[in-house]
């Protein structure tokens, strides 16, 4: 199984700019836009999902809205693997089937459609994410993709906030890889 | 300058799913959900894409939120090149250019990071969406980008719907590129 080494993720953590009280007070955001805009360092990344997944004989990448397309489409792409949108609701115009979560203030719910992997007969199905915090959204995505007739082989995030404990959510319903621990 | 045969384009059209009367009665949604889960289909136009855009010398790919990411992104990492995104407000966390842009009711905005370019000098940017209709998204895009020390080299959308006119607004700005017009 390939992972990154300890230098490895600490070239790619120099690359992830921290804003301080965004999108509110006390909270330290991670800002990936300056990985993908740096071009080594977008490559690094891409190149290293690249190689660990090309074995994994996997039928489709999934990934969820908004920044999860950008992993997930370009991870895609690189593979020569089909692309499926998790979206928020009313999202996808055709027919859905959706899940709720909780968030630290009431519910939220994402969807899939419905015949998403219907042309690959029980497939493999990658889920990414940029990152993982408490979970809520990554195990409501793997429930939703092993409703329909597919299964979840593994989650991926570029960075989990192992603080919130999303991880050991994850965990049990899927393989769970995280490249960063923040 | 690589561009798709008819008999190319009838058959990417073939893949993408209409829905009527989504996201409200009279409007045809064009689903592309349909071409990005169907392999053979995404694969054909990121290699066409790729074709076309390796000659280029980009410096930058943007696409924008969110069906922007999944095309802009599969392009930038099969190009090698990075990717910076243009997103709705109060999404980007570091300091930001943002431009208004009309609606059929109301007004929208969208935003760019300030330092999204600044690696590279006089950068050459391709702008990547799903779809124009209008064009008002794309050419306050365009704007942005223009904005900060970069220029767009061209403007690319898989779908054109040519009754909207946004092509002709568009152009007046940048070289366009959309491979299917309805």
């Amino acid at each position: 199984m390939i992972e990154m080494t300890n230098e490895e993720k600490k070239y790619l953590l120099s690359t992830i700019r921290s804003i301080n009280d965004f999108p509110k007070p006390g909270i330290v955001f991670r800002d990936i836009t300056t990985l993908l805009n740096n071009k080594d360092a977008f490559n690094f990344l891409m190149d290293h999902l690249e190689k660990r997944y090309k074995s994994y004989n996997l039928d489709f990448i999934t990934g969820i809205e908004s920044r999860g397309f950008i992993f997930g489409a370009a991870l895609a792409s690189r593979l020569r693997l089909p692309f499926v949108p998790i979206r928020k609701p009313k999202k996808l115009p055709y027919i859905t089937i959706s899940q709720k979560y909780s968030l630290e203030y009431g519910v939220d719910e994402i969807e899939i459609h419905i015949d998403a992997f219907s042309s690959v007969k029980d497939a493999k199905v990658l889920l990414v994410d940029d990152l993982i915090a408490t979970g809520g959204t990554a195990k409501a995505s793997v429930e939703l993709i092993n409703q329909t007739n597919a299964t979840c082989v593994e989650a991926c995030f570029l960075i989990d906030l192992k603080d919130l404990n999303g991880a050991n959510l994850v965990s049990k319903l899927t393989p769970l890889y995280s490249i960063l621990e923040v």
